[in-house]
């Protein structure tokens, strides 16, 4: 059986190393139109900032690697139409141009997402940059290595912004946020959120809410300035595109593999299209969310490891099921680890769940241990029964800790009740005698119905 | 109501605390033989070592703070018998040696637990030390301040044994310890005691094992050797002992309440003891192992923490319970942190379970990212139906992260099913892409029937 995997970054080089260990007879090949297959775009701010200081290291695999295993790649190879009737793809050969009929008999769509650009004026200045893929970390190094900014807009306050705010921080480049919404991190709830505003400003960040792009000046090709929505204009010699990203569908649509309702590929538990044989994962394909039972879209890398584990298994015969996710995610500005997982307060409240929360600060070593550092925990759960539906965790020290405790507890469909004793590992260096959550988790149930 | 707690270290300040918060109406009284109340035992190794600068960090709350809310404490106060029948204890005053008889409507028992001391010639030698609380902490200080001991032993190599170890180290004391058993950490299984093992010994600890304390050897009233049961004489002018430790039950069954099958007080999951109006909490009694169902003696700190909590709860007409634990412990030695939940596989096979388990090493962030540790994952389920049971870490790093997981999987009866595809929070300086238990999870899960 051939099986090909359209896409090999995340999602579909996990896939291609999965099909390969369950059933060794298969053909398998990646077509991938980048020049490079398994890294991790997760890295890639720190590439930036200097904390990672080899853009390579965060290429994890070559295509020889996957060779070693029988595992075909060709690089620079764009797959540009899919017939799914005849079960046959057109490869283009982006080196030659030379186009290329293949047959498969089972496909893995993992084609990704990809930045967000609004058609502004001015958005193909020199110096307008986004960065998702090693071309975009190309493109970052050779305008921070000959042309030294001084002066950087970030357009978009999510994670990347976020993350790539740090790092021009530290290569003291002043930056500028503009965000659209009224308030960054949308995700989270509103007073969660204001302590990672308030620790920006603190790093001299300027934050310019609830405004937008509106056009970008430049002179000799190059950005000067950039002019928002409600007629502010900032000097930048260097303007980054973060406002999200939008899943890789169009292949799929043109080869009429159906979409979901986020506009992401619709798959089921095992990880197939509405099109049986051909499977998708990663940040082209919608999921569940758990909580909820509804459909997300969660482009992270993570989350594609773990979709390209089940795809991988079912593509070569197996019969897994990826169960859904709960939005668990984590990033780092500056000094604050910022995380979610579940609903947020308001999400709860959106989703008809009538939710009731805790705010509190915990520290993540014994109160007499030096060194210790503050969090802020907020809890939420359902009034009903106490079923927690979320957490959010801001602040130094442990916060991937405390927020994979709560994640683990979502999946085991823990109440408040279940985790006021829950027995978690104490000792001073590694936590407070009872842990936050623990005393969080006691305070929420006694606030409930 | 008058509401008499015996004992104000960790379980009986907690359950004072909690008995007030609930109802302000009732009279609350500690008595504690000690001079002090509310202190961290666990935090005392870290006193010797110096990381804690100050002793007196370690007393948390003082009998002030109690009184202010309106918590009567007696320091020096040692309870010598209780009647159950006439509801009244008899207190004797320990400056003035004047008895008191007291009435009571109810009780809680929190009279911990005392390291165990053999009764060999030369154990009052001055320089043999135990470490369990503040007189304790002020001995050492006396002998680490005035005698500068170069050599010492410790007898034991349980936690506290391996805490001290690394405390010694650090004041640059030549230190040997001595165990009864064939290996160290009996609890965890052979493979990962071994890696705490050998990291004793690459930190110049000597290990001694299979032996135990003979006698000990004095010159002035001081000890100068320690002669162990293989007859081997050690030179040491600091002794330890920390072999263990066993509940002060002696005052409970003189005044007949009853004790469990583990010898320490038997309780409900409201940690009333088998009389009515009598509660126990901490150290000195029993619990319940979760997976096993069995009676289980734990006595630690953060168990003590929320048992009193619940004892105090019910104590003043609540009704609360307290589901047992999971046996979730960990500790640093050196560079090492160690940690356990559950069942090692030693302990499913002798429970009846028949368990598989995977070990396998994984770092705490993305490989290319800087600074990131390893550590050592031991995973058991039972291999019917794939149901956690256990779980051992070993290493630098996220362990205290990785063992919390696992435990709060526990909790929720986590199979390796549902931990392969577990939600975690992923990003570069916190996780590798998956975590090391989801990978885990998922190699265990193709091992089961």
């Amino acid at each position: 059986m051939r099986i090909i995997i359209i896409g090999g970054v995340a999602a579909g080089t996990k896939a291609a190393a999965k099909a390969h260990r369950v059933d060794q007879n298969h053909e398998i090949i990646i077509y991938q139109d980048e020049a490079e297959v398994s890294y991790s775009a997760c890295g890639l701010p720190y590439v930036i900032s200097g904390v990672i200081d080899d853009g390579r290291k965060v290429v994890i695999r070559q295509p020889e690697d996957f060779a070693k295993e029988g595992i075909k790649v060709f690089t620079q190879h764009r797959v540009t139409s899919i017939d799914k009737t005849r079960r046959h793809l057109t490869v283009k050969n982006l080196l030659t141009q030379a186009d290329e009929v293949v047959d498969y008999d089972r496909l893995i769509l993992a084609t990704g997402a990809r930045p967000i650009v609004p058609n502004v004026e001015g958005i193909t200045l020199e110096g307008v940059l986004t960065l998702r893929n090693i071309r975009d970390l190309a493109r970052f190094n050779t305008q921070l290595n000959t042309l030294q900014p001084k002066r950087a807009v970030i357009i978009g306050a999510g994670y990347i912004g976020l993350e790539l705010a740090e790092a021009f921080h530290q290569l003291t480049i002043k930056t500028t946020i503009v965000e659209k919404g009224a308030r960054i991190l949308p995700r989270f709830d509103p007073e969660m959120a204001q302590l990672v505003h308030e620790h920006l400003l603190e790093n001299q960040i300027e934050l310019i809410l609830g405004d937008g792009l509106a056009k970008l000046h430049g002179k000799n090709g190059r950005v000067t300035v950039i002019e928002t929505k409600s007629g502010k204009m900032i000097s930048a010699d260097l303007v980054v595109i973060a406002i999200g990203v939008t899943p890789n569908i169009e292949l799929a649509t043109a080869g009429g593999i159906e979409l979901g309702k986020t506009g992401a590929i619709a798959v089921d538990s095992r990880m197939e299209t509405r099109t049986p044989g051909i499977f998708a994962a990663g940040d082209c394909c919608e999921t569940v969310n758990r909580i909820t039972g509804k459909p997300i879209w969660m482009p992270l890398g993570d989350i594609a490891n773990l979709q390209g584990r089940v795809a991988g298994e079912n593509v070569a015969d197996g019969n897994v099921h990826f169960p859904g996710v709960f939005g668990t995610a984590i990033f780092k500005t500056f000094k604050l680890a910022v995380a979610i997982t579940g609903l947020s307060e308001q999400a709860a409240q959106e989703s008809g769940f009538d939710p009731v929360s805790i705010v509190m600060t915990g520290t993540d070593r014994a109160r007499y241990y030096p060194d210790r550092q503050e969090y802020t925990l907020k809890l939420i759960a359902d009034r009903q029964d106490g079923r927690l539906l979320g957490a959010q965790v801001v602040g130094s020290g442990n916060v991937d800790k405390m927020i994979d405790i709560a994640a683990t507890a979502l999946l085991g469909k823990l109440t408040c009740a279940d985790m006021e004793n829950a027995d978690l590992a104490y000792s001073p260096p590694f936590s407070p005698v009872l842990s936050t959550i623990i005393v969080a988790a006691g305070i929420l149930k006694n606030k409930l119905v």
